[in-house]
């Protein structure tokens, strides 16, 4: 009898009394592991997460979370190999596994890179501008993304073990929010590796991450109001997770990922010779066989121009027909089996009821056909199958098999195509293929209403297309109405979506205090050192270099378009500036204001300052004439040391003002400093 | 008799059969109007939006819609004294009115005016950059927000008939949404003269504003995935919206924001004669006067520090005791009646249960004490009433008493603070009344998580402060949890609540023909003519300079040292910028780089560019040494016409090069262009 899988509960590993359920190999029929129903106490998973796991991570920044993210991405690679050998055993190809494993340490990748670049070395995250609230200036709002004092709970799918659990995992860590993975009963052996793979590393804050190897019974009824669900699963258990209490009326948050009816969408702009025609033939066949079908986001519909109906489906049968099914562990085979002998029967009956709507043309939906090394009986093999649906048919709308099943549907006009791709009520994915720039833009404006992502593939990207069916660390994943409504990964996104949105209103000061950013408005702090002189170490928020005034003249405006080049008339023709209705007069080139601000606040010997790395939202307010002058405030609005380096970003509030102290240009100037000098 | 409400219903008013319930003036209880059970066809009603209403409004851009609720926002004030005098009959003074009268047209403004600053004039909205999704830059993403062809139902709360109808309508109509605005009973006769003064204005496009006067039965039945519902009101009535299968499977989106136990904190740093202690005072009582205390914002829970809390309370007393409660047509009252006796009721019996408590320390829960004007039977009046809570007291925190009604609590220290603000279980709105930076920080982040606005309050902010109780149409409204989990308003926030986000994959060109933003990698347009010579009708995206290298010499540098004034060490000095960890050597000013580059792709001459009116994203990536010879390519990036002007705003894409085709710097360059030239 095969062990039974633990879980990892309140920082010790859990077996079950008991013998527990086996799990069988999906290919052989062998057993692999055994899963317990009882599981640990999910009230002290909660506490443990609550109290030990999210105060320990909400005590570091968001580029410390990252640098650990990063850190155990590389540990997994390290050990990617013992996943491989175990997720043959849920019936994947290596191909299907590397989406899996490969997919899921590449999306820790992607959060620990863009944690570092995109979200600030802090605990809160500004989101948008300082809202100006009084005339005075003593007013003002801005809005921070704060975490939750919560725990965010995992309740994963079968398909994607690893990557299922890394792509949930990775945002809510870098939101602050401690996770419990509840793993999907027919391969939670493959999830239990790569939990235990991580906790060996030691990497992660304990209480981080906990694994329910068991039911979840009682796990709702701990949460809260700060606590959140992510599902991703069938539309019927979703449903069951709406309807909970706490869910219903304790405002947990929860998400949902649910399996849907992409549909890929032929242009009609394509001819059977194009490469587009075979793209979209390509397509449909790798979204039907990767992971044997078992994708939420795999083409369940496929939308084709009437005309070409017959000539499409014969080519997707036609490369169909070769696609090796059998065990994984043989490398010729193309496609593996469905995760287990209960899924098949599910598909099977899936694919009757969308027979009521039109005709199998390919694959034979009760036999597995010829095999590669697999036992028909103990295997949970089948052969893809294609349907061909009669006009109006609703049973391809409605009825999802998951597994490797598409329906070729006929449709007249961009119109008709785009409605019937809404008929799917939702849906997660769509494609298009076309090289039409006005079809691209219709239908995909059609389709994103009803779609999380819309791929526009062609003979332009598809080399470097990574296909329908693949969500992307940097894109958001999930779909309105019957995908679930729910919306993850998406970069940056994806870690917000666990956060707190709150409006904060207060002075400058305090709110200069609150967010750790000066805020216009606030007190600048002009002392005898020139601020270029303090390392990061010793640069405050508000710090300020307030320069002497500086005159320009018409010699310098001259003189600056000769040597830059730049005779645009308005700086070079006095009468035909006075034309120019937003000038009336020669002014000075908004480069020669900033040049001469720059050479205004500039301290030019060796310092912390090691170089201006950009400018940002720059605006000319006020046009600079010949005889104004011109003087710059430059204050610290930011300043973000950067971990493992010897410097860090200040972000300087610039401002031109004139000699009536009206504002000429405001930007952003972004400088590396070093954290200390000499 | 008084004459029954009418509905505004598929193009026409309405009026039902029958006689109606009775709706009495709150302070006289004489009849103001009636209003029928029984409404128009709500399936119509639906249909009516979606075939007429939705598609009008979305053939129009966000820069049209806006102009609209800016036409209809001076409409409204032009007839508002109208909506005063129906007003009074709510029980509200004529303070009260101006926080919904005007507080409902100033939403209207500044929609209006963030529609045309933060949108483009469009129908769709770009979120974030482009996603570089493959190595060779042939396969791209973009995140758009699209336009759902769906309803919006408005279910509204009694207390702003007009503010709560038009802070829903105004992001809802920018987004391409519909509305279906059904009004709460009690107060539905000023919704119905808003409603009417707006569709007599002509401004809207047919079927974009539904009113229903009567019961919403069978409205939800009638909605589906691309329609959402935004509730203002009772926990209670949120939850049996949440159980309707349409929002539970039917992917009906669900938007509540509900009535919460907001808090106000006096900070632990305040002492008695500092100003922010008569702020907190002041504060309190205001909001438990204004509107009778009718708001879902309101202060319920005064958090005071133990050592403060009997002088606080007795403060609190005394200005309560000074408040003037009667008919509100008398202009000396300052508090009038509740919204029915009904309400009162409701009042007096959350009155009793926080009885259990505490004590009620000023205010008589039964009575109405002296009225100027008012008939104590039949006007709803009611006493502000001040408790005083025992330490651990739960009740505080879970009975909401929906009228002139707060407990004072004392806490130990901003941790419990904190803690007792937690236990509202999510909210709308918390104060703190703080002038130290370091309380303020710890504060708000916090309650950040369990609020949807914090507000701090001191002696900087307090001439300009709006107060704890007023959401503003630039920030977030909407709590956690209890406070029900919703988000309106915030800006153009509320906009893209009302769409549907998607990730879009394609070609660079066929990216840049979706989004209608060149998109880097699309191809470049290089023809004859500078693009500086077209008008803004004849510019396409793409359109491309690409300027001839131009050499930057040692004296180029110096000079431009010298004339500036940036004589930093890395330009002018070879041994220190050779040490410079960066640089390695004399390099070029970065101002001087994008300066030169301004004169390689400048065309001089009069013509249909106007201006530069600022750059964006100014990043230098690789230094410019002397004897580097640069190059710069300029390509229009996205092409914005502004509404009523004769010129537009054109957006360039800027890339420097050295002479091995490295980028130097990248940026934005923003031009004013006219719309036709000569």
């Amino acid at each position: 009898m095969s062990p039974l899988l633990e879980s990892y509960a309140a920082g010790r590993w859990f077996r079950a009394d008991g013998e527990g359920e086996p799990l069988l190999d999906a290919a052989t029929g062998e057993e692999v592991a055994r899963l317990a129903r009882r599981g640990p106490d999910v009230a002290e998973m909660v506490r443990h997460a609550r109290e030990t796991g999210g105060p320990a991570l909400r005590a570091l920044t968001f580029h410390e979370r990252a640098g650990l993210l990063k850190a155990l991405a590389k540990h997994l690679t390290e050990r990617k190999e013992e996943l491989y050998a175990l997720s043959v055993r849920t019936g994947a190809t290596s191909r299907d596994t590397a989406v899996d494993v490969d997919g899921g340490i590449g999306t820790l990748f992607s959060y620990a890179s863009k944690g570092v670049r995109e979200l600030p070395n802090d605990t809160i995250v500004l989101d948008g501008g300082v809202e100006r609230l009084g005339k005075g200036g003593t007013f003002a709002g801005r809005h921070v993304y704060a975490s939750r004092p919560g725990v965010a709970v995992q309740i994963n799918a079968f398909n994607f073990p690893v990557w299922g659990m890394l792509e949930k995992l990775a945002p809510a860590f870098l939101a602050g929010l401690p996770s419990i993975v509840k793993p999907a009963s027919q391969t939670a052996y493959v999830t239990e590796l790569a939990v235990r793979q991580i906790i060996e590393s030691g990497l992660l804050p304990e209480g981080t991450l906990q694994l329910l190897a068991g039911s979840p019974d009682g796990l709702l009824d701990r949460l809260t109001v700060q606590d959140s669900v992510a599902f991703t699963g069938s539309a019927h258990t979703a449903g069951i997770l709406r309807r909970h209490p706490n869910v219903l009326d304790g405002g947990v948050r929860l998400g949902v990922e649910a399996d849907s009816l992409n549909c890929s969408i032929l242009g009609p702009d394509v001819r059977p010779d194009d490469p587009e025609f075979d793209l979209f033939v390509k397509g449909v066949v790798t979204e039907m066989t990767v992971k044997a079908g078992q994708k939420c986001t795999a083409i369940r519909r496929a939308l084709v121009p009437a005309p070409l109906a017959e000539r499409v489906t014969e080519a997707i049968a036609a490369r169909l027909a070769k696609i090796t099914v059998g065990d994984p562990r043989n490398p010729d085979v193309r496609m593996g089996a469905l995760a287990s002998l209960g899924q098949r029967a599910e598909v099977r009956k899936a694919v009757e009821a969308l027979r009521a709507a039109g005709e199998v043309v390919a694959g034979d939906p009760a036999g597995a056909g010829p095999l590669l090394d697999g036992d028909p009986e103990r295997g949970a093999f089948m052969t893809p199958v294609l349907l061909r649906a009669r006009p109006g048919a609703a049973e391809p709308h409605e009825v999802e098999p998951f597994g490797p099943v598409a329906t070729v549907l006929a449709y007249d006009g961009v119109d008709e195509a785009v409605g019937l791709a809404a008929r799917g009520r939702g849906s997660l994915a769509a494609s298009v293929v076309t090289h039409d720039p006005d079809v691209a833009r219709t239908v995909v404006r059609g389709l994103a209403p009803w779609h999380g992502r819309v791929l526009v593939l062609d003979r332009d990207d598809a080399k470097e297309s990574t296909g329908h069916g693949s969500p992307l660390p940097t894109l958001v994943h999930g779909g309105p109405g019957r995908a679930g409504g729910g919306e993850e990964l998406g970069g940056i996104r994806g870690v917000l979506g666990h956060m707190q949105r709150t409006a904060v209103q207060a002075s400058p000061g305090l709110l200069t205090a609150v967010t750790g950013t000066w805020t216009p408005g606030a007190d600048r702090t002009v002392s005898g050192a020139h601020p270029f002189r303090k390392p990061l170490a010793d640069l405050r928020l508000g710090d300020t270099i307030a320069s002497e005034p500086r005159t320009v003249t018409l010699d310098d405006i001259a003189h600056f378009a000769e040597f830059t080049g730049d005779t645009f008339y308005a700086h070079t023709d006095p009468e035909a500036a006075a034309r120019n209705p937003l000038f009336g007069g020669i002014v000075a080139h908004g480069y020669l204001v900033v040049s001469l601000a720059a050479g205004l606040f500039v301290d030019p010997a060796p310092g912390p300052v090691l170089a201006n790395f950009g400018v940002d939202g720059l605006r000319f307010l006020t046009p600079v004439k010949a005889g104004d002058s011109i003087a710059v405030t430059l204050t610290v609005k930011q300043i973000t040391p950067r971990s493992g380096a010897d410097y860090g970003e200040v972000r300087w509030d610039a401002v031109v003002t004139n000699q009536d102290g009206e504002p000429v240009a405001t930007y952003d100037v972004l400088t590396l400093v070093a954290k200390t000098w000499p």
